[in-house]
């Protein structure tokens, strides 16, 4: 290896680079939106257009890439993390990227989502950046907010809500890991949105009502939302962990919880 | 009027379309992103192009229109609600939405950000389906998220944060007509972010701290984010109203609060 930590191709330092500029070496992390193919933004294609190698997540537009596979010669390679199965790891999604770079190529780094909400994705702008290689960052559509809208429940209302929080339910209440105060969360006045929060949703709940929150508050839930595989469910908060068995419901999902989703 | 009041063009029922397929007398309500005019979806962008009329607000990808405008017939309407300014009223705008639709034009409304954080989108969702018109919603980059990542803040990052909370600081800490509740908002222990905020940030910023927030909070303050002029500003809690005063900072701006903000 003849660079040094921290520099990139030709001796480049590695910068969070604001304007669009696809050059050789550098890296473009993109949100691909909720699903459907024609969520992600005109920069987001652009720059899977000028991409030389896609590390693509199993969320995101596929069929954006499909279409891109189908009619160039672009390498893409399959960095899912699937929960409970199959996994390439953080570290080795790193490395690919920093080597891929280092190689010259322009690279894609394309998630489901917004880079930024619950993807990781700062943690590979800093291992980018410290090993020399530019980083862009293209935003796109949450699928906290989107999934819901598609189901025609709306993250705000005015009269209603003055704010909104989208949670991370992949831990439960209580746990020694967690971050979250669900003892405030019950309280904020404003929506909850949560994703990946299938499996704890009966805690999740439980949490919430016992701080507070009334057992008939009104829940949206939406299962592969924007995609022709959505399924929505309304239902009250007490009532979400069983709609949810009932139902088969699985990951990718969103509820909302809050007046809105009575609306 | 040969339309009653549940029914659109040739006696159409208002529909919430989750397909997108423009139609004569149907309305698509627009995320049109943060500011960058390739901010916006490859959808929203379709609809655009299908539309006969644009009804646009000041905020979002003004430049996409103007390449429109240059290259088309199309009709645009600009019904911005300026703060402290020119405005044009929700009752007017809605008006104008039922008309144009009534006469058959394939209508696009065209706002900044997502549709469905504090712009009034769901309001005109109503108004239009109790009229008998159908409305497709495009979801929108928020300016939330995108904004503080254009200025290199995520609004998570792992092991931080697992919640962020979008707050509309247009009406202080203690107003009668808030439906936040700032003390709660103060403990999630995730991030905040404040839109439409500016004016209030001295009071915003004194509650959170007299709640529990550290003084010396890491705030990141982002001012006409995306845009080519874009100011960023990092500060502490203690000093954002200061910061804000000093920079003569005006809307549109984001401030971010939270350990994300010092990264």
């Amino acid at each position: 290896m003849k660079h040094s930590e921290h520099e990139g191709v030709d001796g480049a330092r590695g910068e969070y680079v604001t304007e669009f500029r696809p050059t050789p070496g550098m890296v473009f992390l993109i949100g691909g939106g909720p699903g459907a193919a024609d969520l992600i933004t005109l920069r987001g294609l652009k720059a899977l257009e000028a991409a030389d190698v896609i590390l693509t997540d199993h969320l995101g537009p596929s069929s954006v890439l499909d279409e891109l596979i189908d009619t160039t010669d672009k390498q893409v390679v399959d960095v899912s993390k699937l929960p409970y199965g199959r996994k390439v790891s953080q570290e080795k999604t790193n490395e690919m990227l920093v080597d891929f770079a280092r190689e010259g190529k322009i690279v894609a780094r394309l998630k489901g989502g917004d880079p930024f909400v619950f993807g990781r994705g700062f943690e590979e702008v800093q291992v980018l950046t410290q090993a020399g290689i530019s980083v862009h960052v293209i935003p796109g559509v949450t699928s906290a907010i989107s999934v819901p809208a598609a189901a025609g429940v709306p993250i705000t209302q005015r009269g209603l809500v003055h704010s909104f929080t989208v949670i991370s339910g992949h831990l439960p209440p209580g746990h020694e890991k967690s971050l979250n105060d669900w003892a405030a969360l019950a309280c904020t006045g404003g929506t909850l949105a949560v994703i990946m929060g299938v499996k704890n949703a009966p805690a999740i709940a439980a949490s919430l009502i016992a701080n507070g929150r009334p057992e008939t508050t009104p829940v949206a839930l939406i299962e592969e939302g924007t995609t022709d595989r959505q399924r929505s469910f309304r239902c009250q908060l007490g009532e979400l962990g069983s709609v949810i068995e009932a139902n088969g419901v699985r990951p990718p999902a969103v509820y909302v919880i809050g007046e809105v989703a009575g609306l």
